[in-house]
């Protein structure tokens, strides 16, 4: 089986790729050979680690990701907002010479001083499918972007931690006695409502997740609701601008769009949720496409 | 060279211990064996480590802090505010007779949930010297404790994570890359403002330090000046009606005390620093004296 080209979404801490006929998929494997684990003179070996079996030949290879940081293999400078998203490349040094390796540039937005790299491609999938939207996009994850979209381009943006803010609580903080598995909607509820209305109280709050534990017995499901209920309303306090009376789609990863979609029901929105997968693959197709 | 008696401050991470004549201290000593390392049996091992050299006969050791929790030595349950802090004690059960140790309360709120154990001896130790101190106590520290203090008494208080969130922040998150050493005083100042006036942006003003870095190059003393900024102004907002228009003191390790100081300087307030090790001694001499 070999490979028509290739696409390859490369972050942080996962390598993903797919042997590509046209847009349809004929194979695909992933590594833990993330970014933040690489050298730069090791991307070229860890993509043929997972892609020599899938080429005979010269093939293009079109990536997204951390693979084009400053870091990564070689730097794809950012687009800066307003610009069509995901429609800048470099080509990547190799010594393969069958390898042609396309890196798509991520975008940056000089005030507020903000920067994406991968969500753009994402961005340029859901575009692909609907070029005609006009609204928001949220992609939660780690490091959840808000996206403006008009006309077809990504028009400005923000970042917030909350993913990441949740997880270093959940597991480092003296929050980790409190937080278990499972799900309270009303727990959630409740402290999304209350950090919507003062959102200045979250560090108060989530040592109170922490003091209701200790003075009234341990429920790890209603804490960990609370815990996101609360760093959720903070962000959806602080990105009101961005959703108040728009259309707004998420992509992402199911559970975690899954919990945003929740929090937009909770202030009367109903958001659609697209998978990040798809689309980044969807916008890696659009690339491809559009060159 | 023996104690009359010996002052203890034991807390999660370190053991700290005074020999007592009257209310000098003759000698002191330290370990790691704070309440998250020690087995309840293991506490009295620990403690006679530190101190067998200044006993040849019966001696009281009093002592606050996570010894006395429920996973402590023995438990010393909250006192419920409004209450005199550091005004009750539990004995622990010693296999050694020489040994009567006796282990201070903490403090607990019903509504809105909290709870302190150790600050509480602080206070104690601040009124001891300001018996008609009528004001607010800041103790900042991994989880920052603002109390209001009236008639000698523990009124209510609250606590916020701040600390621990700088922890993790600066050592954990992707701000890791970003925050280096020293102190930009201008940084603190605009990030706090920023976030006094705007705190539901606190998780997009976290990204943007990053982001900065990104764009416009590191400096690391601007970040971490503006990560404590960050924080300090969401926790200044949520704290309103605690300072605003109150006489404020601080209370804790110079290097914390001094940029909440800072912090409070910028709001309009002039508050004294104290030292929190001079303040829990001074406690934990009042409590002994008082019993």
């Amino acid at each position: 089986m070999k490979a028509e080209w290739i696409a390859a979404d490369w972050g942080m801490s996962n390598l993903r790729v797919w042997a590509m006929n046209g847009r349809d998929v004929v194979a695909e494997a992933t590594s833990d050979a993330g970014g933040n684990v690489l050298d730069r003179e090791q991307f070229e070996g860890a993509l043929l680690t997972l892609v020599s079996d899938w080429i005979d030949g010269p093939v293009d290879v079109w990536a997204c990701g951390t693979v084009g940081s400053r870091e990564g293999w070689i730097e794809a400078p950012y687009q800066p907002v307003p610009c069509a998203p995901a429609a800048r490349t470099v080509i990547a040094p190799t010594q393969d010479p069958r390898l042609t390796v396309h890196i798509l540039s991520g975008a940056s937005q000089a005030e507020p001083a903000d920067v994406m790299r991968g969500e753009e491609t994402q961005i340029a999938g859901f575009l692909s499918g609907q070029p005609d939207f006009d609204g928001v996009l949220c992609l939660p994850g780690t490091h959840t972007k808000w996206a403006r979209i008009s006309a077809g381009e990504l028009c400005h943006f923000r970042t917030a931690m909350t993913g990441e803010l949740f997880q270093l609580l959940a597991q480092r903080s003296v929050l980790n006695h409190s937080v278990g598995d499972g799900w309270n909607g009303e727990a959630f509820a409740t402290a999304l409502d209350d950090a919507l209305s003062r959102p200045e109280r979250l560090a108060t709050a989530l040592f109170g997740i922490r003091a209701a534990e200790v003075l009234n017995g341990s429920d790890g499901a209603a804490a960990r609701a609370r815990l996101w209920g609360t760093l959720l309303g903070v962000e959806l306090a602080a990105m009101k601008p961005y959703w108040l009376g728009q259309e707004v789609a998420l992509i992402g990863a199911p559970n975690v769009t899954e919990t945003y979609r929740a929090g937009l029901e909770a202030v009367g929105l109903t958001a659609q949720c697209h998978d990040g997968t798809a689309m980044v693959l969807a916008g890696l197709i659009a690339a491809r496409e559009a060159s």
